[in-house]
C-alpha cells in the first residue's frame, strides 16, 4: 500500500482503475482535459481493503489527506465546507474498478446544518431550493449512514427511509397537494423538523449537524455498501472479486434543482442499445442527478435525433430547450470520445445554465452496439483490429444470436403496449411480478417475464432469471436498463399504459387484463409487448456489422472452429455460423426424435440378438439407414473435415424402459417379453457411465463396429464417384489403452479395401483417430499416438471422471458447491483448467512428443465456452467444436485468445 | 543373436538359463562338477526364437554346430550315431528358461534304425530290449513328431497314437498276453513291422529310417511344442512369456530298462512338500524315466525314510535295492545343492549298476516348503537373508495362510481313502471328472475337486480351477504332483482305493459311491480323503517357521503394513499376522450383516428426514453406537494408528429396495409409504458411484459428519481417560478438491476443544487426512496437502475413475479385454502401474513437496497385492492397508520391494 491514499482530481491524471475506481480516473482524466468538472478529490480503493482488514478503522494520515484536499477543493470552488456565509456543499460515491450501477451507496448535499442553511439560501436566494436540498440530504443521510451503514435491518415497512417517506405523504396530504413540487418552503423547513424528529425516534440518535461528521459518515457509508447485500449478490453474478474494493469520490455539489435554467442528464456518446454513432442521453430539467437514474421520472430525449426513437409523451429536448448547453456538451462527446476510443456514459449537471461533467466512464452496451461500434470504430481507425476484437465479449455476441420476434408473426401478433427499447431482442415468457417470483419460478425450470412498476437496484437477482423485463415507468437510462443492456437481457421500459397490480399479481392495459402465469412476448428492439407466445427468428441474419466482425476475429485468430452436428440441417446451420468442419458427429443421434422409428428397429433387433448370425442380420437391415445419415451429412460439409464417432452409449439406453413398450417391441421383434426383460435385466448396469460402452462395445461386438466404419467409408466412397469432395475422421470413443484402440483401428485396415474395391477406388481420404475422455488415455497419450492420427478432447466425460462428478447427478450438491464455494463454478460449463487441464496438457503434449504435429481437437461442451476456448488456444489444440449456435462465439474467443497470448507475452517481456 | 547357437554340456558352464534353457544350465553345471552325465549338446533357445521369426527354418550354419558337437558327443560315449556297429542312440528334449513341465515333448531312442538294430542286438546281447526299444521310438515318433508336429488334428481316437495303441492290445490278444513286458522279442519285433504300416497308412508317409532325419524330425518337433496348446495355456496360467522360447536338448541314451540291475528316478535333494532336509525321491526298477513321470506305474520310495511317508504298497526302496547307486546319488544330491545353493530336482538312470544323471534343475516346492527351506538354509549360512527372503512367493505365503482340515473334525469325518500327500492343505468341493467340468463349474461360480484316474498335462486348466486335486494313480513326482505343488493347489495322488468311472461320472470306494457333485473333503498334507465337508483351520497358526520367515521379512522392509478392519474381531486377526495399525475402518461398515438392525434403523431414520432438526435427532440416536464401535477397535489396537473414513456410500444404499421390507421400514417410522418411495426416489442416482457420496454428504449434511467426529474424538477421549493409548487419524473420503477438505476440516477444529472440555483432557492425538480416490486429487495433491495431514490412496476408487471402468459392471467386458489382450490383467486385481500409478507418484510427489514427511499410504484392495505393494514401496509410501489374510503377503512383498530395489540400484550402477 502507498503513502498516498487521497487524489485531488486534478492530481490523478494516468493513475489506474484499480487505484482510483472507474468514476476516480474519469474525473481525473476530464480534469487534465481541462473539461469542466466541480473540483474534488478521491479515497482510493487501497483505504476500503484497509478499511474491512482493520475492521471498520482507517490507516493513520487519512484525515489529514482528506482535510487537505478538501482545501484545495475549497480553493477552486471558491467556498468553504461548514462556512456559514459561502458554504461549500458536497457528495460522497462510490467508484468501483468495475461499475456497479446502483449498487454502492452515494450521498448529496452533505454539509448542509443549522448553521449553514442561512448562508446558503441567502446566496442562492432560493430558500425553497435550500429546504428541499436539506430535506433530501436527512432523508438520505438517516437511511445510507445511520441506518444502512450501521447494519441495522428494520422490519419491513419500519426502516427509517419508510418512516420520512411517510411524513412526507403526511405533510401533502395536510397541505392537499399531490406533487413534492408543491409543497412550499416553509412546508419544507417544517418537514426538515419532523424529520430530525422522526430520525431521533427510529434511530435513536439525533442527526449530526455537524459537517465533518455528516463527511466522515458518508465516506464511511460509502465504503461500507461495498459488502452491501445488493453489491455482493451483483459481484457474483458479474464474477467481480470481493476484495477489489471501492474508492470514495467527494466532490463538490453543483444543482440542477436551482430552476428552469438548471438541468441534469445522462449521455452516452454513441447509442448502447444499436451502437450507431449518434449522441443519445436523456435530461430532466430542474432536477437532481438521481432522478433520472433512479428511474421514477420519466426523462427527455437529449436531442431531436433521439425524440425520434423514444417519442415519449412529447418532451422537449435538451437540443431545443437549452441550445447553448447542448452544444457545448456535443463538443465535450467528441473530446472524451476521441481521448477513451470508446463509447462513454456521461453524467452532466446543468446550474443556472453553466455545464458541469460529473462522470465519464465507458459505457455499457448491448451485444449489437457492442459489435457495431467495435467495426465502426475500426473502419474509422479509431482502433485497431486488436482492440476492435477485444471490444465485444463474447456474451454480447451470444446476445446477437439469440432470437428476435419473428417480423411476419408481430404482424399477427395481439398487441398489448409499447415502452422504450432499453434492450433489444425478443423474449417469450409467463408474467410475473415480483423480483423472488422470478428467481423462484426460473428455479423451476420455468421461462418468465418480469413485469415491475419501476426496476430498482434490488431486483438484479429477479431480472437475471427472467427471458426478458418490461417496466411501467423508467427511462432508457435507468438502472434497470442499463443492467439489462449489460447483460444482453430483452429489456422495455416506461410502457405508461400499463397498470399493474403487485398484490393482485395482475397488469391492466387498454381493458386487457395480464395474470401472473400468462405468457407475453417482448420485442425490446421495438420496445412493443404482445399477448402471447410469438415465433421467433435468429438475430444475426443479415446483419453486416456482425458478419463483419466475424471476419475481424477470423483474421485474427489461430484455432479452427469445428461443431458438433449430427444431421445435415445442423451442418448447415454451422456452416452459416462459420463452422469450418465437424468435431463430432454421433452416430446414434439417428435413432433418437424424428425419422427414427426404423433404424430404432433394427437396432434394437441387434441388441437383443442372441447369436453373432442374428445381430449381423440386423447390422445389415440397419446399415442403409447409418451409410444414408453419414453421407447426407458429409455432402453438406463439401470436403471439411467431418469427424464420426463409432456407437458411443450403452446399449440398455435404446430399449425401452417401460412395460407396454416393451410389449410392442416384444411383438414387433416377436420374441418373448420373458426374452427381452431378461436381456434388459442382462444389459443393466449400476454405473453405465463407466459401463460397457464406447470401445468397449466394438471390442465385444466387433461386427457393430464394422458395420459403421463401412457406412462410413462407403458413404464416402459414393460422395467421391459423384465427383464430391470428403474428408471423414472415424474416431473411436472412450479410449483407455492403446489395445484397444489398435483393435478397432485393425477393423478399419481390413475394410477399406474392400470398399475400395466395390467402388473401384485407389484410395478414400480418411483418418482414425480417438477421443480422450478417459484419464487413462490423458496419461497414456503418448502410447495412443502410436497408432491414433488426431485426438479429440471429450471433456463433458473427462470432467466426469477427473472429479468423479456424475454428470446426471451433480444437481445434488454441485449447486450447493458452488454456492458455498467450494468450487467457484460448475466444471461442466466452465473447463476446469487446474485439474482437468493438466491431463488434457499431458495429453498433448505426449501425443505430439510421439507424433509430431499430431491434429488436437476438443468435442465436449466446453468447445463453446469462451474461456475454456481460450485455454484450448493456449495449450495449442488445432480447433474446438461446438454447437452450430456457439459457433461465432467459439471464433471470437479463438481470437482474443491470440490478443491476450501476445499482451501477456509482452508483459513478460517487459 | 550371438554366432555360437549349439553347445556341447561340457561347454556351457557359467552361460545362462535365458540362453541355455534350465536344463541345459543343469546339465552344463553337472558337466563342470564331474557328475556323471550322457554326453550331449544344447541348441539355444535363441534358434527357437529365430525358427518363429523366420516361419520355420533355421538360420544358417546351424547344421554344421550340430554336427560338429554330434562328433564331440560320440567321441565322448566311445560310439557313433548311425553306426551299424556300435551304433549311438540319443534323446531330444526341451528346456525352458523356466521348467514346464510336461508341457512339451520328448522324443527317446533316435538313431534307431534297420541298420543300427542288428549292431544294438549284438552290443546289448537283449534282442527284447532293443525292438522294445524300437517299438517305442515308432510309437513316440509318428506321435509327436509326425503327427502333432505338423499341426494334424485327427478325430477323437483316429489319430495315430490310438492306433497304434490298438495295435499293440490287439497283440497282446493275439498273444493272449495281459502286460507288455510279456510279449517276446518276437512279438515285439513283429509289432515293430505292423507299426510302419499302420504309421505309412495314417499319416501317408513311411516312419524314417534314416538316423540324421529321425534326429532333426525329433529337434524341430521339440521347437515346434513350444507353441503347443498345452504349452500356450501354461504360459498364460504362469505368466510367461511366449517369446522367450525353448532350447533343445540332445543327449546320449542311457537305458534304466536294460534289466533288473538297471532302474531310473527322480528325487529332490530335499523334501518338496514340507521343506524338510530329507532325500526324498521315488525310482522304478527296469523301466525308462517317462515311466516314472508319467505317472502310469506307482514308483518305490528312494529310501527307508521316505518308505514311512509313503508306505505305498511295500515296494523294495532304492537305499536297500542297489545301496552302491544309491551312495552315490546321495553324495550327488549334496554336490548339487551346495552348488546351487537350493533345493534341486532330479533325474538319474541306473544302466547295469552305473548311474546317470539326466538332469538338475531347482525343484519346484509348496509354500510350507519354501519357508522351511529359506529359514533352514539361511539359518545353517547356506544363504543370506535377501536370498532367503527372495525364496518364498507370495503365493507360497498365500497357501500357508489357506486352510487346512481341522484335526478335531477329521477325527469324526467319514473316511473315504488314503492317498500320497502330494500337496499339503484342506480342500472342500463338489466332485467333477473331468477337466472341462471343474473349469465350466468353476466359472459358475462352484467349488469343485477334480477326481482323475491318472493326472496328465492336458488337465492343467481343470486344476488351476479345482479346489483340490485327487488321482487313483500316480507318486509323488508325477507330473500332476509337481504342478500342483507349485501352484500349492492341496492335491491327493496314488489313492488305489479309488474305483473311477468317468462315463458314469461316480467313484466307488469300500463299496460307498461318491457321484458328481457331492462334496469331498481333502487332507493333503496326510493323504486322507473324507466324504461332506470337514471344518477348517488357519494353516499359520504355531508354525514356528512361518514366524522365523515374516520376522526375516520385517528385519529387510521398510514399508508400515496396516490392515483394512472394521471390527474389534478383525483388528484382532489382523495383529496376529502382523498388522501394525488400521489403514482403513469403514464407519457404514456397523450397517451391515451382525447387530446392525438398531444403527441401521436410526441412520435411515436419519436419511429419511425432512429437516435438519430431524435428522440430528436420528443422528443423537445413532451416536452412541458409532462412538462404541470406534473405541472398542480402537482399544484392540492399542495405540496403534486407526484411520476412520467417515460415511462414504450414497445414501441410497441403506434404504431398502423391496416394497416389504419398505413397508415394514415406513411403518417403524411413522412415515407414509409415499414419502418413504418419494424420498428414495429423490436419492436414487444414474452413476451412484461418481454421485452424492463421500465428503459430498458430509458437506450437505455437515451435522452428519459433526455426529462422526464427535464419536471418533469422544471414542479416543474415553479411553485415554481410562488410562490408554489411542491414535486416531480422520480420513475425509472423495475429496476432489482442497476446499471440500477444508470445509469438513474446520468441523473437527470446531468439534474437538468441546470433546477436550467434556473430558477435561488438554489435548487428544489425532490427524486429520484424506483419500486420494478421485484422479483430480492427485492432480491437484500439492494444493489439498496444505491441509491434509495425510494421504490414503484408495486404489479401488482410483482405478475407477482412472480407466473409466465401474467396478460393479466390469463383469461385462474385462473378462473380455484380458483374453483378447487388450489388458494384461483386472486392473482392480493388480495396480496398473502405467496409468494408475503415474497420478500416484504426481500425488506424492505434490503432496510431499507442499509438506515435506507427508504420511502416504494405500487402502485400496491393492494393497495386498505382491506386485502393487512393491509399486508402493518404490514410489515411497510410508505404508499398505490390506485385510487381515493379506497381511503376511504384503509383508513378504515390502520385503521382496527392498531387495529388488537394491538389486536394480547395482545393476543400474554396473
Amino acid at each position: 500500500m502507498s503513502e498516498k491514499y487521497v487524489y485531488s482530481f486534478s492530481e490523478g491524471y494516468g493513475k489506474s482503475k484499480n487505484l482510483l475506481g472507474g468514476k476516480g480516473v474519469g474525473l481525473a482524466e476530464m480534469a487534465h482535459l481541462k473539461i469542466p468538472i466541480p473540483p474534488g478529490f478521491t479515497i482510493t480503493t487501497e483505504i476500503c481493503t484497509a478499511f474491512y482488514k482493520n475492521k471498520g478503522r482507517y490507516p493513520q494520515g487519512l484525515k489529514e489527506q482528506v482535510y487537505k484536499a478538501l482545501q484545495k477543493m475549497e480553493r477552486e470552488a471558491g467556498m468553504k465546507f461548514g462556512d456559514p456565509k459561502n458554504p461549500l456543499l458536497c457528495s460522497a460515491r462510490s467508484g468501483a474498478r468495475k461499475s456497479m450501477p446502483g449498487m454502492m451507496e452515494t450521498v448529496l448535499n452533505i454539509g448542509l446544518t443549522s448553521k449553514t442553511i442561512p448562508g446558503m439560501i441567502e446566496k442562492t436566494k432560493n430558500p425553497r431550493f435550500v429546504w428541499d436540498s436539506y430535506r433530501r440530504l436527512i432523508q438520505m443521510y438517516s437511511d445510507v449512514v445511520m441506518e444502512k451503514a450501521e447494519g441495522i435491518e428494520p422490519a419491513e415497512g419500519m426502516g427509517v427511509r419508510q418512516q420520512l417517506e411517510r411524513e412526507l405523504a403526511a405533510m401533502k396530504q395536510r397541505r392537499r397537494v399531490t406533487n413534492d413540487v408543491d409543497l412550499t418552503e416553509h412546508d419544507l423547513a417544517e418537514l426538515t423538523k419532523i424529520y430530525k424528529t422522526r430520525v431521533m425516534q427510529v434511530i435513536g440518535r439525533p442527526f449530526p449537524d455537524d459537517p465533518y461528521e455528516q463527511l466522515w459518515g458518508a465516506i464511511s457509508a460509502v465504503f461500507k455498501s461495498w459488502n452491501g447485500k445488493r453489491a455482493i449478490s451483483y459481484r457474483r453474478i458479474e464474477g467481480i472479486p470481493d476484495d477489489w474494493g471501492t474508492a470514495v469520490n467527494v466532490q463538490a455539489m453543483v444543482f440542477g434543482n436551482m430552476g428552469e435554467n438548471s438541468a441534469t442528464g445522462v449521455a452516452f456518446t454513441r447509442n448502447p442499445a444499436t451502437g450507431e454513432n449518434k449522441f443519445y442521453g436523456e435530461w430532466l430539467p430542474n432536477a437532481q442527478g438521481e432522478d433520472v437514474v433512479a428511474g421514477i421520472r420519466t426523462p427527455n430525449p437529449i436531442n431531436e435525433e433521439m425524440r425520434q426513437i423514444d417519442d415519449t409523451e412529447g418532451h422537449p429536448s435538451l437540443e431545443k430547450a437549452m441550445p447553448k448547453a447542448y452544444a457545448l456538451l456535443t463538443k465535450i462527446r467528441q473530446r472524451l470520445e476521441n481521448h477513451f476510443k470508446d463509447m462513454q456514459d456521461l453524467e452532466f449537471t446543468i446550474q443556472d445554465g453553466r455545464v458541469w461533467m460529473l462522470q465519464t466512464r465507458t459505457g455499457k452496451r448491448n451485444g449489437p452496439a457492442a459489435v457495431r461500434m467495435a467495426v465502426e470504430m475500426f473502419k474509422s481507425k479509431m482502433i485497431s483490429a486488436s482492440e476492435a476484437v477485444m471490444r465485444v465479449t463474447s456474451s454480447q455476441i451470444d446476445e446477437l444470436l439469440h432470437p428476435m420476434v419473428d417480423p411476419e408473426a408481430e404482424m399477427k401478433g395481439e398487441f398489448l403496449a409499447k415502452g422504450l427499447p432499453a434492450s433489444p431482442g425478443g423474449a417469450v415468457g409467463q408474467v410475473v411480478f415480483t423480483a423472488a417470483d422470478a428467481v423462484g419460478w426460473a428455479k423451476a425450470g420455468k421461462k418468465v417475464i418480469l413485469v415491475r412498476e419501476e426496476t430498482n437496484p434490488e431486483d438484479v437477482e429477479g431480472m437475471r432469471a427472467a427471458q426478458g423485463i418490461l417496466t411501467a415507468r423508467g427511462g432508457m437510462t435507468s438502472h434497470a436498463a442499463l443492467v439489462a443492456r449489460g447483460w444482453g437481457r430483452c429489456c422495455i421500459v416506461g410502457a405508461g399504459t400499463l397498470r399493474i397490480d403487485t398484490h393482485q399479481k395482475t397488469m391492466m392495459v387498454d381493458g386487457k387484463i395480464v395474470r401472473e402465469g400468462e405468457i407475453i412476448t417482448l420485442n425490446g428492439t421495438k420496445g412493443r409487448v404482445y399477448k402471447g407466445a410469438l415465433a421467433m427468428i435468429s438475430g444475426t441474419e443479415d446483419d453486416k456489422n456482425f458478419a463483419a466482425f466475424m471476419k475481424l476475429c477470423d483474421s485474427v485468430r489461430r484455432l479452427k472452429i469445428r461443431t458438433n452436428a449430427d444431421t445435415p440441417k445442423d451442418a448447415a446451420r454451422a456452416i452459416q455460423f462459420g463452422a469450418e468442419g465437424i468435431g463430432l458427429f454421433r452416430t446414434e443421434h439417428m435413432f433418437y426424435g424424428e425419422n427414427s422409428e426404423k433404424p430404432l428397429f433394427h437396432l434394437r433387433k441387434m441388441i437383443l440378438s442372441d447369436t453373432v448370425e442374428e445381430r449381423r442380420a440386423a447390422l445389415n437391415d440397419l446399415f442403409p439407414f447409418v451409410k444414408n445419415d453419414i453421407k447426407k451429412t458429409m455432402e453438406v460439409m463439401a470436403g471439411r473435415p467431418v469427424t464420426i464417432r463409432l456407437l458411443d452409449p450403452p446399449l440398455h439406453e435404446f430399449v425401452p424402459g417401460n412395460p407396454e413398450e416393451r410389449q410392442h417391441l416384444a411383438e414387433s421383434l416377436r420374441i418373448s417379453m420373458d426374452k427381452l426383460n431378461s436381456r434388459a435385466e442382462n444389459l443393466h448396469e449400476a454405473n453405465p457411465m463407466m459401463g460397457h460402452r464406447g470401445v468397449r462395445l466394438g471390442i465385444t461386438y466387433p461386427e457393430v463396429s464394422e458395420m459403421q466404419i463401412r457406412a462410413i467409408l462407403e458413404g464416402a466412397a459414393e460422395l467421391l464417384k459423384e465427383g464430391k469432395k470428403v474428408l471423414p475422421e472415424i474416431m473411436i470413443p472412450v479410449v483407455c489403452d492403446v489395445a484397444e484402440f489398435k483393435n478397432q483401428a485393425t477393423l478399419v485396415k481390413k475394410i477399406l479395401p474392400e470398399v475400395c474395391a466395390k467402388y473401384g477406388l485407389k484410395k478414400i481420404p480418411h483418418l482414425v483417430g480417438t477421443m480422450i475422455e478417459i484419464p487413462r488415455a490423458a496419461l497414456l497419450a503418448g502410447r495412443i499416438a502410436e497408432e491414433a492420427e488426431f485426438f479429440s478432447y471429450g471433456t463433458n466425460d473427462l470432467t466426469q471422471m477427473t472429479y468423479g462428478f456424475s454428470r446426471d447427478d451433480v444437481g445434488a450438491f454441485v449447486p450447493e458447491y458452488v454456492e458455498k464455494r467450494i468450487i467457484p463454478v460448475d466444471p461442466f460449463q466452465v473447463l476446469d483448467q487446474d485439474g482437468v487441464g493438466q491431463l488434457i496438457e499431458f495429453g498433448i503434449e505426449r501425443g505430439r512428443k510421439t507424433r509430431p504435429g499430431l491434429k488436437v481437437g476438443i468435442c465436449g461442451e466446453h468447445g463453446g465456452e469462451p474461456s475454456s476456448v481460450m485455454f484450448c488456444h493456449r495449450v495449442g489444440m488445432d480447433y474446438v467444436s461446438c454447437s452450430p449456435y456457439r459457433v461465432p462465439i467459439a471464433r471470437l474467443a479463438a481470437a482474443q485468445a491470440v490478443i491476450e497470448q501476445k499482451t501477456a507475452a509482452k508483459k513478460k517481456h517487459k
